[in-house]
């Protein structure tokens, strides 16, 4: 399964990298980096330093930083660090270069490289697949699928996280975020919805330290900031595994149920960064949702099964355990 | 229990003003009609006719005719009928005028009249409210309390009926809703979380006729066009008692559950008329949420409960059997 990982890490992404370095079925043909939990000088030093400390050996892009329109997001380093990973001091003198290609040059050129092969994973801001989308319309009819972590649909106790209606991957750039869910190519969102039943306990963030080597204690460690936040401000009891279940949902699809229908973001107003999904079987009067492309949105998740195959993934992988899958 | 009711009749506004006509608790003040199920012409004359078909003894006031900001909703005759009251032919010859006062005018007297003991009933566009505020924002402190029919808040299966996020009342006139809903005043929503899941079926119908006299058979012939739309557009096995719920939930709120919290109304880009709430005890980044007053919404309501109440009140009433409440 090719794959090109658009991230910003991140806790949770370093969270999702480590599970694609384990994962047998997953070969990386890129990181391509770009603004969100931090700017995008210091999620690309992040990504180059992960892969490095995971062992994967795959080059990082670095990509846009800034959204299409809007200007760039407020910093929130109280949830990822002033560092992006937890400040621990993981980073303290690490030094690192990514390729000298444009991200979204080079994901037009691995699509075209393997057409029909290609899955987008992406787990920040989709300024990057926008920008993509530029550059080539017709990657469109060659990518293998599109895979976001990204949105609030409504279906969860909770919505959204920045506001109440707006998931922070699309408030941090809704207009390619509309780009990107309006294109014409397969998309499945993984959204809060899903994501925030998806919960990392503190027990099993240690169990994972203890059985997943060395990577599983950095995980650890990098996310114990992360967690207090999300148990102090939202009440779980633990930390949510946002870009762990969209990296998952590439491989282990049926841990999920779908709803289908036409998908757009919110780019102006107090609803700005909101998804809305026109579920396939409802009508309305004439709106901006006809004529669109269907999509798949997660409505509901096996979390056990996503926490349990995390765990299995990474211990086999880090750990030297035998997987069970 | 002193009410304003505030109305687009409308064959579910006719279905709860021969409840309020019926309710022994019910003091009616004035009907005010404003533009919406029809123009505020078919709405007025729908309301005169309904008075006096229904023995309600109640000054009717005309009332706003377009939104605060937005041009005049497109006419949906295929939902309430091109008379507002499923083209049964009822209306015809019918003569009547309302009294003199503008709607808005007459809500403000009537508010300073009897402080503190107004219900505010609204179940069209809030236009006519939104100019009350404006004519007199003292109200606000002399209102006991606004209950609207309007909004979709997220919880149910289904969102919105005119739009995957608006309801009809609200996208109506988004400008005025914002107003009403940040007012700082009491206001409880019933939305069609709750609104859809009160389902006046077929049979429940044809019963109404048999015990409610005259009147139950006339809501019965009315809704007979209303139901075949909601049966075949959307699937529900009945109609849906939108504004009959919000009346209800006046007299009986025992039969709702509530969630609090601020509440606003989206007035531009996609997202146009639809409501969104920021729960009590959720935080976000600084937003348009904050500082306004807690209202309240329904999220969860006891539909068989309502169905039945609505059954007892009209048949004591309309069909001179006794109440058993």
């Amino acid at each position: 399964m090719k794959i090109i990982f658009d991230t910003d890490p991140g806790i949770d992404d370093a969270m999702a990298l480590a599970y694609l370095g384990a994962q047998p079925q997953a070969e990386l043909l890129a990181l391509t980096t770009v603004f969100g939990n931090g700017g995008v000088d210091i999620t690309t030093r992040n990504a180059l330093y992960l892969t490095q400390r995971f062992g994967i050996h795959v080059p990082v892009y670095r990509g846009a930083h800034t959204p299409l329109v809007l200007p760039a997001p407020t910093p929130a380093p109280h949830v990822h660090g002033y560092d992006g990973l937890g400040d621990i001091g993981a980073l303290d003198g690490f030094e690192g270069a990514p390729q000298a290609t444009f991200a979204p040059q080079r994901i037009v050129e691995l699509i075209r490289e393997y057409p029909g092969e290609v899955t987008l994973l992406a787990v920040g801001p989709l300024t990057n697949l926008a920008l993509a989308l530029d550059l080539d319309p017709e990657i469109t009819g060659l990518v293998k699928e599109v895979v976001i972590m990204g949105g609030a649909f409504g279906w969860g106790p909770r919505r959204g996280n920045v506001s109440p209606v707006a998931e922070a991957n699309i408030i941090n750039d809704p207009h390619a975020a509309d780009k990107v869910l309006t294109a014409n190519w397969p998309v499945r969102a993984v959204g809060l919805d899903v994501t925030t039943q998806c919960i990392l306990s503190t027990a099993a963030a240690r169990e994972l330290g203890r059985t997943a080597g060395e990577t599983g204690q950095f995980l650890f460690d990098i996310s114990r900031g992360y967690e207090k936040l999300y148990t102090e401000r939202d009440g779980f009891a633990g930390c949510a595994m946002h870009d762990v279940a969209a990296a998952i949902a590439v491989f282990e699809p049926q841990l999920f149920g779908y709803a289908r229908g036409t998908l757009r973001a919110v780019t102006e107003g107090i609803a700005i960064g909101q998804t809305i999904l026109k579920e396939d079987g409802r009508s309305f009067p004439p709106g901006p949702w006809d004529n669109l492309p269907v999509q798949a949105v997660c409505r509901d998740v096996d979390a056990e099964g996503v926490l349990a195959h995390y765990h299995t993934i990474l211990s086999a992988h880090y750990g030297g355990l035998k997987a069970a899958v």
